[in-house]
């Protein structure tokens, strides 16, 4: 690799948390001063997560707690973007979400009315997030509103997460519940959609030229990237192996792989 | 048509019960007399469901009360077939039931044990029927058993079933929630698979040659009879009316179309 690797014209990065900033909740040896420089040479960056369920003041604390201890940082998930999308799309409208109580006060931040699931086929829009609590009258709620022609927006289509006890049923799951019995399909909210990156980039205040995504996860941030031809960063700290790159399909294939998210301030050009 | 039409082989009929033997809670008009007529000529049959809910006793007497007050009347249930399909394949097996009470009493006559959702993950097969308890705890011990390699049956794959309030999740809704999570394929019980078909013969004890499948809906009553190369008789009672009939797809054609059950009497050879 040489300092042309990333072009000149990248002026920010959205990163994405785990298995890129952290891998299995310690922060990647060098993170945390790769991003001071970053910050140092007036670099911007966010970082962005697939979850839908901490608030996004809650993944700052986290964040910080990791070792990220930026004033000021952006973390922006997957459930922010949802109900940014709702909030853009349905201003002002009744929305049937299925999703952690923290969600619904972002979704109420940005003027949206939360209804119960009793009045849920009155709903504008179903927004399916990760809920635990899911149950089959929400499953009926959300047939019912989406047969009466509601929007239809999920975080992720994810089908499982991991957790402590292993896998769990992820918010694809759900939202594929859904969608079987209402034969409608949902839009992508999170990674990989191309509405992931054009609505973390409006939430940034970043420019799509002038930014790199950085991950780990092909299916996810790469796809993410290609889907809106931002330049694509793969690093090898997570699920990735340097032996899967050459198997990935095109629209996986990153712009530059790097061994670690540390190898960037030596590719830069400014 | 003519006297011919029913072939003089056939010699038991699997009823499907809404659309044909009754409509909106009320029996077809002569419906009682017909059965009666056959059973008096020496035909055998059974009435066929593809609810999952009931156990098969509170469906006699629901048949009771429809009017059909023949002493030892078999109504077979997708639930019925689902337990029995378990009982025949996993002898003795530990069941992750999601279902009514009703139908884990079934199941344990056959000698299923049933597990809690917290020891789903040690089941030997996952069943999944209606279940309007369903939730998020459920969908994860389903899911865990499901990858550590447990069988994965369903009653149906229906999306939605009707109810007084409008449709309602269909157990296919919950069904495909596990299915996606776990990228795992369940066998259907009930119609239209061939499995409904043969298990409902083998309960009835009635003989595949010699027996005619009818009912009112073409993608589940007539499906399941093609399936297994039954003979198979379309009324038009219920959700199929006479101008969809030139429509089918060959695999939905019946052999025969009448009316009403009604005209079948007067079909007979003997």
């Amino acid at each position: 690799m040489t300092r042309a690797d990333i072009p000149a014209h990248i002026r920010s990065f959205v990163f994405d948390i785990d298995g890129c900033l952290a891998v299995d909740g310690e922060p990647i040896a060098g993170a945390f001063e790769t991003l001071a420089e970053l910050r140092d040479r007036g670099y911007g960056f966010v970082f962005l997560t697939n979850d839908s369920y901490l608030s996004t003041s809650a993944w700052q604390k986290k964040a910080v707690a990791l070792g990220f201890d930026f004033p000021d940082l952006a973390v922006i998930t997957a459930g922010q973007i949802l109900v940014q999308l709702a909030a853009d799309r349905y201003p002002g409208g009744k929305v049937l979400l299925f999703g952690s109580d923290a969600l619904g006060r972002e979704a109420e931040n940005l003027g949206l009315k939360l209804l119960t699931t009793e009045r849920g086929h009155e709903a504008d829009v179903v927004l399916v997030a990760r809920t635990p609590s899911f149950n089959y009258d929400d499953m009926t709620a959300g047939l019912r509103a989406l047969r009466a022609g509601a929007g239809f927006i999920t975080a992720s289509m994810a089908r499982t997460i991991p957790s402590n006890d292993g896998p769990v049923p992820g918010t694809g799951a759900t939202t594929n519940a859904l969608a079987f019995a209402s034969r409608r399909r949902a839009v992508i909210a999170g990674k990989p959609s191309a509405l992931a990156a054009r609505t973390c980039l409006q939430i940034a205040g970043f420019d799509l030229k002038h930014t790199a995504f950085v991950g780990d996860d092909p299916e996810l941030d790469i796809a993410t990237a290609k889907r809106v031809q931002a330049f694509s960063i793969l690093v090898l700290t997570g699920s990735t192996a340097a032996e899967d790159v050459q198997t990935l399909k095109p629209q996986l294939t990153p712009d530059l792989v790097m061994n670690s998210i540390t190898d960037i301030p030596g590719l830069l050009w400014a």
